[in-house]
């Protein structure tokens, strides 16, 4: 019997996210994190990364980007960057990315959010990886938000509410990109020797 | 008694390093790879992020950055980013940043090398995590190339070769900012839960 397959695809949210002093605001995409969460995304065997953005020259800039990397000129030179932004979609929002991962894989998944501050009902990153293991759970979107972090309405939404990351201190202020690369890496992992 | 304490830094070295032809180089000094990796020394508890350059004018930048968030006007408004780039020091080779680092801790520090391909005689992180945690040395330097990574001369000179970080895929081209956080959570993380 084969092993149960969990199709797994993350979100970057720039809206609805938090300013410093607790706005819901849409925040700028970056280039680095379009490729640095895309080589991730790829390291950790995702199927998807969406870039969520309602600002439609954003959506078009990413898709440019991507593009050029996975079928222009920059996918046809052999650089490493193509197999990772072909991962990339852009959809103006959460629930778009929801339905676009249910069309593609006929799944519609649990919803994972992170944050750096604990959520109530959390779930650690040991419990989720024996989910994703056990094969219980066939799809999961993992969300992540720019800014000062995601909105409670999506929070209020999720399926799963994953423990903030830490470290031996008590500081919790890694960039979006460090961040999404230790979740992954946590969820899904592995030593080699 | 007190548990042993490993004092523990990381280096980002822009030269000596590769190229995509394998052609040694010294690469530019970015701006998110100060503020990222910062952020994870800072979370993970790192006491000293050594940015090595050869290039006077890009150190001259890095220290102003620095200056500016821990000291400066940033520092003042009480940013986050303060207290990670605290931890910012330039140096123009990696041997200033041992000499530094043990002016600094009366400690010569060990040092471990990272790299996504595999290294003879490589350690693996939980092997590293148990040393570091056991206290059975007292200074660490990690290590981290940017570019296609760090010269054989480098790597030849240190004392541990990490094992290369690894997804359930053969791709192996994650940022070295995405590579730097892994690490430091593989050797210094912990779960709440």
């Amino acid at each position: 019997m084969n092993k149960p397959v969990c199709q797994i695809a993350a979100a970057l949210v720039h809206h609805p996210v938090y300013d410093r002093i607790g706005e819901v605001v849409a925040t700028s995409v970056t280039s680095v994190d379009i490729h640095d969460i895309a080589r991730a995304c790829r390291t950790y065997g995702l199927n998807r990364y969406y870039l969520v953005t309602p600002i439609l020259a954003q959506r078009e800039m990413v898709d440019r980007v991507a593009g050029h990397w996975s079928e222009g000129a920059g996918g046809k030179a052999g650089h490493p960057r193509g197999p990772a932004l072909e991962l990339v979609r852009t959809v103006h929002d959460l629930q778009s990315a929801i339905e676009d991962f249910q069309l593609t894989f006929g799944i519609r998944p649990q919803v994972a959010v992170t944050s750096a501050n604990p959520m109530r009902d959390a779930t650690s990153f040991a419990d989720l990886r024996k989910t994703i293991e056990s094969g219980k759970i066939p799809g999961l979107l993992i969300v992540f938000g720019t800014g000062w972090g995601l909105a409670d309405s999506i929070i209020e939404k999720s399926d799963i509410r994953l423990e903030p990351i830490s470290g031996p201190t008590e500081y919790r202020h890694l960039s979006v990109r460090a961040a999404a690369a230790i979740t992954l890496d946590r969820l899904m992992g592995v030593s080699i020797y």
